[in-house]
């Protein structure tokens, strides 16, 4: 019942062979809140821990944009190329989100190409990858197949759904879907809507990718990629993940390998290295056009207003315990925007718990080791687990 | 003597003539920074109000970025395409910098392509357009032009070098160079040396130009340039010139000439067809290369570490009288890089004022009429030239 999917092939770490599972949903299956339908579906996921018996033990993590259903450890041991999970410092055994307690899920989210159907997967229509024929999706769209992967697991609620970014949208839209299924969120890093400042970002990086004449209007997957519009993409990216403090503190003005100016345009200070660098290794593990919808997604993502085409519900239950955590140094999704879903989810009656982390490492601070994240959701889970 | 340049022909408004004067300098005449000889060079310049006899009621303005010598006035009064001047509200007389009292001049910098010599000017040893083989050019090489038609018009002494952002620049640079023809100096909305952060979104705009194939290492002047690749590096810049809060004032989330998401990739939000709009603008009256050899002058500044060159200066002089202004909600050049500016002058034993303006409309705020600006510059230059 899987599509064969290209470039999900595409390793992302070497020769590493990725162990996912893959859940599938028959064609025509899923009615996208745009209208269309898309099918087949499939969303690769991978598990931690073990279910209980009562199959109550269950915590769905969201992934961020860009990254994959690699949560925590190593496929291998002796692969270098074998980078451990993207949350490695959380996920684990007696970590923040403890695998000896909980049974973790995370799927790769539609639209991307880390083993979810996404635009570079086969269109069964023609044969050949969807491209711009992929329909629009959207977060509601998104949780609606992790909504259907956590039924094929046979869970009926889950612990605690918990993500950072635009995985902390996917949080604030499982509480509006099906509040009766969460007993607990914890979104991070994120907001109720992007500002214009957000939505601004996303588009200058679409832009960049549509100007590469290899782009070709999203059809490239049997030729050249548009590398150079997705790198500069990417380094837009990697601006706004970091803050003004810690990009002070990480490069500030030193040069690269060198005492001098060049006098010339190659990357005489570290920053522009660093940004040159990210974006490259991007374009080796990522889709363009995948970029493409999953922003739009985050982009047209809006707890609070009714999208245009009307049909996802705005109301939260009120039985689902929330942490909102945010950090003092995030400029994508600032802390204001954090105090803003504290209020309204206050205002309709939602028991809500919110913490602002003091770091300086801007947006990105949720996915580098910190204890205090760590401590903060091990307690929070404690509270959960024991009522 | 003037080199015959190309492209700086390219009219900006329309079918205006321009009138600026230029000024120009013999063939290698001028050493650079970089030890590289560059010339001859043609520097566009206009003036606004009369030179007194004893030529002592001059005021130079120097301009940002993108901007060029129309500091004010219309070149014709009838014709619409013919735009008032980059700082219309301020320079005029009865005016903040009051051009019936005050001879005011504004140079378009070396680099640029607004009538000066650029790398779209024609080389002399090749006959066609330098392209990159323009050499590089600082800051510092920009007030040395600026110096020698100082010169040029007899001028011994200025009332005050004015400029904002990369101008606020060449006023400091003017102040460590030739300190003893510098009453006063009014530096605003710009900074000491530039951040990791504001060299990072420098260098996202030169990327986004060099990836687009057109660019063609420079080389364009014969054939299409890199229109796609220059809008989104405009792109980029408005964001920075803009605020999170000014964008959300002006865009917020609403829709562009539409009432749903049209669940594709077109301009769906009105900030997308902002910058949409102004870099389609920008392509029109602006040189792919200027822009590259500009953000790098930029990006070398510094104040306070010499440069490895080790040709600038780097002590003020004690008798220029400052006023550092910057705005709350710039963060391109936050105020606390105004006042890292206002203790390094003050550890010389500068005379030094401070004002920062509360303004929510970002880096671009001095460009925005503002009764508080003008009142500032215009009680300033009124104390000076009581002195």
């Amino acid at each position: 019942m899987n599509a064969v999917i290209d470039r999900q092939e595409k390793p992302s770490v070497g020769s590493v062979e990725k162990k996912y599972h893959t859940f599938a949903e028959p064609p025509d299956e899923l009615l996208l809140e745009s209208g269309a339908r898309l099918g087949p579906i499939t969303i690769a996921y991978e598990t931690f821990g073990s279910l209980s018996a009562k199959k109550d033990n269950a915590v769905l993590v969201a992934h961020a944009f860009s990254g994959d259903s690699h949560l925590a450890g190593r496929y291998t041991s002796d692969n270098e190329d074998d980078k451990p999970g993207w949350w490695e410092f959380m996920v684990g055994p007696g970590k923040g989100i403890d695998t000896d307690r909980y049974f973790v899920i995370c799927a790769n989210i539609l639209g991307s190409c880390m083993g979810s159907t996404g635009p570079s997967s086969l269109n069964p229509a023609t044969g050949q990858p969807y491209g711009l024929d992929f329909p629009m999706v959207t977060i509601g769209d998104m949780v609606e197949t992790q909504k259907r992967l956590i039924d094929h697991l046979g869970i009926e609620k889950l612990v605690a759904v918990i993500g950072g970014s635009v995985g902390g949208m996917q949080v604030l839209e499982w509480c509006v879907r099906y509040p009766q299924m969460v007993r607990a969120a914890v979104p991070v890093a994120t907001t109720m809507r992007h500002s214009a400042l957000a939505i601004a970002f996303n588009e200058i990086a679409r832009q960049a990718i549509m100007a590469d004449p290899n782009w070709n209007g999203g059809d490239y997957y049997n030729g050249p990629g548009p590398d150079l519009g997705l790198a500069v993409a990417r380094m837009v990216g990697h601006v706004t993940y970091l803050s003004d403090e810690a990009m002070r503190r990480k490069f500030g003005r030193r040069l690269q390998d060198k005492r001098d100016f060049s006098f010339g345009f190659g990357a005489d200070f570290q920053v522009e290295s660093y940004l040159r660098h990210q974006g490259s290794k991007f374009v080796r593990r990522f889709d363009a056009n995948s970029l493409l919808y999953i922003t739009r997604a985050a982009d047209y993502f809006d707890l609070i207003e009714r999208n245009p085409a009307g049909t996802r519900p705005t109301e939260h239950g009120t039985e689902t315990k929330y942490l909102v955590i945010s950090y003092s140094s995030d400029w994508l999704y600032p802390t204001y925007q954090a105090k803003e879903l504290v209020k309204h989810l206050k205002r309709q009656g939602c028991d809500v718990s919110f913490c602002e982390i003091e770091a300086d490492c801007g947006h990105d601070a949720f996915l580098i080791p910190d204890v205090r994240l760590e401590k903060l959701l091990r307690g929070f889970l404690n509270g959960i687990s024991r009522n």
